[in-house]
């Protein structure tokens, strides 16, 4: 057996060991009864720490080295190997003792935020917040020396390999100029929507959100849509778990919910079955995750054509009404508002809520911002790009979101990036099949996943960020197909 | 460190994976898709390869080694110790090649059960069986050099640690003799119950059970009930997860199997914390769990106090109706008919369906009985015992059970054997406590429970089968609390 053939059958081992544990995680946010936590606290670390071994074991460096010299057939090989390589330097940079200080600081700092942010309480939160920016700032630091990438670029290439600050930069500058004004026109012109009458009975939501997911082509053998306190997809690529929660008093988050999380399964069930053991037959990181949630949520399922398709589904599972109307539903569904808070945002206001933190995560990894001054940068920042003032509301502001106190810097850019990219594959994808409206409205889902599956599932993670665009779209990411979209939808 | 107190940490290690072995396989049962399942195979297979490994490691041979010179403060670690020795010695022994030859062999063997028991195709049958039994009798032979027990009490021990052929065959031969004539008097004079007008929705027959396990005193905090096609107790001590399956046409079976694994549950709540990550820690065998789960089922939950709980329940849940009476519900529930199927049978005729495989089994093990004598066997054995033919009848008769081609061999004693027990603690317990029948009635499960904890729940493995039993019930086991508990209750 080759050196290759031999790390191949070492990675089957860790993505098997994933498996375990993406289920088993799955199962502490969907299944698991409240005071079972700390026992299942303790086994996920422990599972967590033998994959982490099995990465760094003296005989994988051996084997990596001894691969080096080998001639391997394929390009998808060539790819999986440099993965491969990837991960274990990336995991053996990294000191035990620091993974575990970083897991025990976000631990921390998490339940900290939980109760401080209830509270509006920064000035506590604040030295919890400044442990975590220390030690990230250290992995950022260690990663920079064996990735030769600046260290917030590391932090990024972690959640979107290949994606980097001089690809960023530029594009989220032009949002920033742009977007503003449009805003302001968009708001002027828009009609308010008609309410409802609630209430919308859970499992009628349910029956309309199963509904939706079979009409895109979730595929219910191999997958599973549960409830969770928040919305994610989990599990594993041929057994995909996706959650939503429900509110009785309106059914329309839920419902664009789901099909959001939809997006992220389809992408999962499209990765190339021959490496989905690999990690070349992983998904490309969470910018290409979020354009595919992205284009089934805002592409596919907020058009006029897919609720000329909801219009009869709502009169027939929660009854006939007046509201029930195409043009009252993307009322709703389009309606757009400058507000503090970003998982509410909607997809024209979205953007400046990234570029903000985009801003400060730069200038915390790669300036040493002190944290001291987040509150009033973050006021200065929502004043100049959606006229909303935090100054003393750090709850709606800073504190909004869980990232920081878990750790995740470099991941807050994926949400717009994904923005982007899936305008950009809107364009694309209609050049080839033409518009996307009528394909909708004859529930042409098929034809359209296909293409995605084509351009962007199937390559699994044989391109990094760049060369997956390039290939799925022709070009560079740009700015200019969102700004596009956003007009022809809301001008 | 000493050398023990690094084993309790590797065997905190190793409870941490199975733990999640545990919750990832009930998963496969319960919300796994149907597509899903080559690759949770897989993963849980490599899962079991690294637990495996993690026990017949050098490092915990030279630690053992190092422990045995080692003074041990208290009872509870020297009994802990024996445990971990015994593990490892167990797993040493049986070499790799053997454990996977026996894997594939019974995933082939069920496989095919399931399609030719259906065939009632014993022929085609039975090579696979062969195969299973023939590697299986090598296991046995392997640990019955180190363990120096016999090859078949090698194969109950795995089951029931500590429970010898010794014990059992003087019991099994009292069963025999005593129990057709019993059941001939028994089955003359009950009077046939009043059938229940359908259907029992499902949603209403859950509510029913989910409130009898509360009574009962389940944690719903520390565990879940769910649907599975066969009915189990899985999970982890801190998170017990109970399953039943539902028929609309009735509600009586579903109802019992919660009653019956909401015992197995409480046994597993009730071991013992400080030691919960130790082998020690871990219930003490098949045959204890059983008379957990018979206590509860038998002698709680058939009583006819019980029924006086239940009757008010099904009115109140089912609507009001006149076949809900205390005595009717009795009759469906101690109903007693000799029948074919070992799963379906009532607790008087249930022993001779174990006392027939316990004999078969043995012959197979210890006597290299032919397999293909097997119908034969046991048509005989089912005429001498139960008077019934299963002469061509072999899909109700040696093909019944999945134990065999998945290689079980040694479980069945379990069964009856709790109930033996089941029997003795109720004896020793109403000596301690008073009739169990008006504490019952007065719903005083905790006073019960409590005692169940402390005599059997409490000590988890720190005591073998006989010493347990001893410990427990300040004898023996004997076979004569349950003949008088038959006779008490049908006589």
């Amino acid at each position: 057996m080759s050196a290759y053939q031999s790390l191949k059958k070492h990675f089957e081992t860790l993505h098997d060991l994933h498996h375990v544990e993406a289920i088993t995680s799955w199962d502490e946010a969907v299944m698991m009864p409240h005071d079972s936590a700390p026992a299942r606290q303790a086994a996920l670390s422990t599972l967590r720490g033998i994959i982490h071994e099995q990465l760094v074991d003296k005989q994988v460096k051996d084997l990596i080295k001894a691969a080096q010299s080998e001639d391997l057939e394929n390009e998808w090989d060539r790819a999986n190997f440099k993965l491969m390589d990837k991960m274990v330097l990336k995991a053996v940079c990294l000191p035990n003792e620091l993974v575990k200080a970083l897991s025990k600081a976000t631990m921390e700092a998490e339940h900290q935020w939980r109760s401080l942010r209830a509270k509006n309480d920064w000035t506590t939160f604040l030295p919890y917040l400044e442990k975590v920016v220390s030690l990230v700032k250290e992995k950022a630091s260690r990663l920079s020396q064996v990735l030769s990438l600046s260290p917030y670029d590391c932090l990024i290439d972690d959640f979107s390999p290949g994606l980097r600050q001089q690809t960023l930069s530029p594009l989220f500058d032009s949002l920033k100029s742009g977007l503003p004004d449009l805003i302001k026109t968009i708001t002027q012109k828009q009609a308010a929507p008609l309410p409802f009458d609630k209430p919308f009975p859970i499992d009628k939501q349910e029956r309309l959100g199963r509904e939706c997911m079979g009409l895109l082509g979730f595929d219910f053998d191999r997958g599973r849509l549960d409830v969770s306190h928040h919305p994610f997809c989990g599990g594993v690529p041929r057994d995909v778990r996706i959650t939503t929660r429900y509110d009785e008093n309106e059914f329309l988050s839920s419902l664009m919910g789901v099909c959001h999380e939809t997006g992220h399964a389809l992408y999962e069930f499209g990765l190339p079955d021959a490496y989905l053991s690999q990690p070349v037959g992983q998904a490309a990181g969470m910018s290409v995750h979020e354009s595919q949630s992205l284009f089934i949520e805002m592409n596919i399922c907020r058009s006029p054509a897919f609720m000329s398709l909801l219009v009869p589904k709502l009169n027939a599972i929660f009854g006939e009404r007046e509201t029930f109307t195409e043009e009252n539903l993307l009322r709703h569904y389009l309606k757009v508002r400058p507000d503090f808070i970003r998982v509410d945002a909607d997809e024209v206001t979205y953007p400046l809520h990234i570029v903000l933190r985009y801003e400060l995560e730069r200038a915390i990894i790669e300036d040493d911002l002190p944290l001291g001054e987040l509150p009033s940068l973050w006021n200065d920042k929502m004043e100049q790009y959606l006229h909303l003032s935090t100054l003393g509301n750090d709850k709606d502001g800073v504190m909004q979101d869980v990232h920081w106190p878990a750790g995740l810097f470099g991941y807050f850019p994926a949400y717009t990036v994904g923005a982007l990219l899936s305008a950009q594959l809107l364009e694309k994808m209609e050049t080839a099949l033409g518009d996307v409206e009528p394909l909708i409205r004859n529930k042409a889902f098929k034809t359209m996943r296909n293409w995605l599956r084509q351009h962007i599932h199937a390559w699994g993670s044989h391109y990094e960020f760049d060369d997956l665009v390039q290939q799925a779209t022709g070009q560079a990411l740009t700015a200019a197909p969102f700004f596009s979209h956003i007009k022809k939808r809301y001008l």
